[in-house]
């Protein structure tokens, strides 16, 4: 099945916003053993015509993003009802869910907002609970005298077309994907070592199973490993990749490190704190993007100054003269003072140096200190080193930290 | 001058590896007058060679990235000079640059590694200081016999392609763009109002210059207006959009919030804590992602149970009783607590109901009252209504904040 993908929108070519469809969608559908076979970026506006017409004989599923919107050059669903020779007819629902979504944000309704209730004749109505326009899926040759492929119309925003994607695309799919239904696929996500390392433990083994395919997917201080094959080999390369790799999987859906911390902390009946100098922040946010956090996270704070640290983690002031606030007695501190202050079974502290600036021929720029304070035993302190720029040197830290923490609650130490 | 730009890269069609080249490019030869008519991903291997073939005769100036490397599946080389019938010759030079890289990095020579010293005959060799393949350039009909644009080969890492492209590719296009352009763009963000009601606001003004071409794009809490055509125009455009728009608008560059925030903080030599209860850090971080940000940022606190408000903000116990955690009184003593404890210029505190649970009919997911403390002043709270997923209600919630106190600075209250 030839997968297309075409971004539309002038921003995306001037450089004002960087794609994230792409990289988004080809790993939602990658488990339905589908794989994106080309992907355009075109301007709005005619050139968008050109692009469509090009694909309709060149896919067999097409997914299109952007130029759903209010404004005037937004004119992706237009296109696409003129193309297949569709009437396009305001949807009552959709008209309805847009006038209940703007009152219950007290905004006014202006002349072009009832544009995106239009929907071409035949076309199944994909919600949008996060923007005005919904998506749109027309089924292949859904105007029975066109040839055209399995469409997907798609809003532009991110966050807009992703839960569409997740909810309604991919309850869609597996009834156009006639996969045979004897392949299974398994996946494992690990934070703990690198790919090549992955690589070197499991690689020539599971491929010496007959008809496994097996993937590789990093992302800064994660790997996903996937196989797909017949039931009985992908049996036998989990077994290979569980011995090999044991508690360093910390997932084996699609739960990201956060969800599986507040899920064992919830099972536990456990409580976080956090005291967080060089991730600044980042390790709260992602905790508490988790629905639910509220139970497990005590506090965070987030002491940048060295007054802070004193003041709220009651850091000793010696140390950081003696120790540098980048260093293990500072991080061990805090990381004892914030699960003292807030009371919580653990507490992560990090202190490092973010760069560009602050590094020193003995810690240069990606020095990194994670420490874990758990009630009643012996804090852990772990040295990292991780150069790189500013925001991924913050995500590689905020992984460790969290992966350690797992680590400790799934050994049952 | 028509341009195209070819990112080939299996990865990059797996989601493995987001594409950063599309955005750099556009930005970088803007001001040229130049700008991406289409961009194309496609695989490593054969639909190279259909895309180019395609590209060669759709396009006057052509961008090729990746494939350029060691491994087997990295043909870019190949195909080019293949399809312009090109021989390939070992450059003693570029042998002589990876010859010295190498060693230097006491990386042992592979056999495939001298591959990446071929050049076809004819191009210009563009030194590559930070990989080992370097990028190409052919100018347009390079080959008589044939018809070809101009072309650029450059390698796919994004830290070899940028400089490649600052030091040599810009100064070979000047060369090619003959016509120097008269055509200017301003941008504008705004993180006070929507996309429709900026619309009504400029629009039909702006629109009503003869040859301006006006755009929109949304984010969660953001809005940019950009503005293209002649100097005189885009001047007129520029006078509307300010006399409308204001101080609403916070950036006319590239600039986010964030990094406007820091910068204002700086050049005032102020400081500001925060006290973010539903945002749970996505504050801090974002404001910890700026570079410099420890100058400016004393401490933040995400005092998530009530325990916590009180213990660090000093919140009065009977204000949560009497009035719930998610209340005016209550974010303007966690503002002001967070201010005092810090002993910073400003503080911002949060507290909302970021949901799926805790909501009630007096305040339903998505109530949120954002505050700012600033020393020597009225205390600001404001009450806003976010209902929406939770990551959406926190980068809501965050620009609101952002935004208030880059008003504050701004306006010179």
């Amino acid at each position: 099945m030839r997968v297309v993908l075409i971004n539309t929108g002038t921003e995306l070519l001037l450089g004002d916003v960087q794609d994230a469809h792409l990289a988004f969608i080809a790993r939602e559908i990658f488990p339905l053993g589908l794989r994106i076979a080309e992907q355009r970026t075109v301007p709005d506006g005619p050139a968008i015509r050109d692009a469509l017409l090009h694909a309709f004989s060149h896919a067999d599923l097409l997914f299109v993003t952007g130029g759903l919107g209010p404004t005037t050059d937004d004119i992706t669903r237009e296109i696409v009802a003129e193309l297949l020779g569709l009437e396009l007819i305001p949807d009552p629902q959709v008209i309805a869910a847009i006038t209940e979504r703007l009152s219950k944000r007290r905004i006014r309704m202006t002349d072009r907002i009832p544009r995106q209730a239009r929907v071409p004749a035949g076309a199944q109505v994909l919600p949008n609970e996060n923007g005005t326009a919904p998506g749109l899926y027309l089924r292949a040759n859904v105007n029975p005298a066109l040839q055209s492929p399995h469409l997907f119309v798609l809003p532009g925003p991110p966050r807009e077309l992703q839960p569409i994607f997740r909810e309604s695309v991919m309850s869609i799919l597996p009834e156009i994907v006639q996969t045979p239904s004897t392949i299974e696929r398994k996946l494992y996500k690990i934070a703990d070592r690198g790919e090549s390392v992955i690589e070197q433990a499991i690689g020539e083994k599971i491929l010496a199973i007959p008809g496994i395919e097996l993937g590789y997917c990093a992302r800064p201080g994660e790997v996903e490993v996937r196989v797909i094959g017949e039931a009985d080999a992908v049996e036998k390369a989990d077994q290979i990749i569980r011995s090999e790799l044991g508690l360093s999987i910390f997932s084996t859906s699609n739960e990201n490190l956060e969800q599986v911390v507040v899920r064992l902390l919830t099972e536990r009946k456990e409580t976080l704190a956090l005291a967080e100098s060089c991730t600044g922040g980042l390790l709260a946010d992602r905790i508490t993007d988790v629905p639910g956090a509220s139970a497990v996270f005590a506090a965070g704070y987030i002491p940048y100054a060295n007054e802070a640290k004193i003041d709220i983690c009651k850091v000793d002031p010696a140390l950081i003269e003696q120790h540098g606030a980048v260093s293990e007695p500072v991080a061990k501190a805090m990381a004892e003072g914030a699960r003292a202050r807030a009371r919580s079974t653990y507490a992560l502290a990090t202190t490092g140096i973010a760069g560009p600036g602050g590094g020193s021929p003995e810690k240069p720029v990606g020095t990194v200190f994670v420490a874990l304070a758990a009630t009643g035993r012996e804090t852990i302190v772990k040295k990292f080193f991780f150069p790189s720029d500013r925001e991924t040197f913050k995500e590689l830290t905020a992984q460790v930290g969290l992966d350690l923490l797992r680590k400790k609650m799934m050994s049952g130490q």
